[in-house]
């Protein structure tokens, strides 16, 4: 059986979602970061990196939000969640996914990890204070140009789905008011109406 | 034929290489950074985040390393760049390249863009300063935990090469000894001497 390695609050909502979509038999399982459980031997042991998500299989541990959605996207055809007969299409879907990762991810980043690229309190003051601004900047892009609607490729849903909705839960906390961006705020009630969604929500908040 | 944006010295090179590997048909196209040229409209056209690279194909445009590379992997399959028909492979060789592109090349761009995260030029000092911390400690577990050698992958050449490669190339301007790595610095040297990256490096080095 699939188990996934998460800490609430964090983009493996995103894995845990498509693992829902996807009708996969999983167990999901918690990693206390306030008790700093990522950093401890135990977790490293299955993910030398402290992070999450890890995708546990039968073939051994997968990490990265990106290869974890398109894993599941492929490993389970049946629930559509990636245009896999389609080089160009699910090359799309990998673009879009990666350029949450380097670049959305890494914008929010700064607000509450800042000690990965700064030690001085002063640096990391002024790199939560930024993040506003460049958070906001990647949201205004993902309005602008890649939001095709209803969905993020359009009419079809895609492993994009959860992990842009993912993101856009942080917007608040990152000092950005979603109302400044419709569709990514039309996105987040469409998603929020899907059981798989309520279903993963409901498991990380229980 | 497929177009590739390119600036010299940044992440496109893994992009052309591949491309050089695949025995693709493909003109190369270099936007000159020092110009701003990435910022300008006939640029923002073909990629609206203003970077590079970007691959101009006959169904449209793709943008993002780790899914340029998946697609080309995708596209000329005879040039066997990916584990295509193993779903977990494949997810390893994307893991591999989700890190690279949100953590490495992340810490890397602490030192030469610091302008993304933070405008105050002492805070921007500050992150240059933890640049060979963040960026030595990424290339550790590289070198402990994912080059397996004598690819990134083991026995099979992947497009996981080409990336690593690339970075590789900017450990010194990031005051990182590459000697520090032995394998790393080993998978170097295997890359040079392959044609089809002396054949990209002398493209974009002209």
């Amino acid at each position: 059986m699939l188990k996934l390695y998460y800490a609430a609050n964090t983009c493996a909502l995103a894995s845990h979602i498509a693992l829902e979509e996807a009708g996969a038999d999983y167990q999901a399982v918690r990693i206390d970061f306030r008790a700093d459980e990522q950093r401890k031997p135990a977790y490293l042991a299955i993910n030398p990196k402290g992070r999450v998500p890890a995708l546990a299989t039968d073939k051994g541990i997968l990490t990265e939000t990106p290869a974890i959605l398109a894993y599941v996207a492929q490993t389970f055809p049946k629930a559509r969640l990636a245009p896999l007969d389609d080089a160009f299409a699910f090359a799309r879907v990998q673009a879009f996914n990666s350029y949450l990762c380097s670049t959305v991810h890494v914008a929010h980043a700064h607000r509450v990890r800042g000690y990965r690229w700064a030690d001085d309190p002063a640096a990391i003051k002024e790199m939560q204070r930024k993040v506003p601004q460049s958070v906001g900047e990647c949201f205004s892009l993902i309005e602008r140009e890649m939001l095709a609607g209803p969905w993020v490729m359009g009419e079809a849903y895609t492993v994009c789905d959860p992990y842009l909705f993912t993101i856009s839960q942080w917007l608040d906390g990152d000092g950005v008011d979603i109302a400044r961006f419709p569709e990514v705020q039309d996105h987040s009630r469409r998603m929020n109406a899907r059981p798989a969604v309520k279903k993963a929500l409901a498991a990380e908040l229980a």
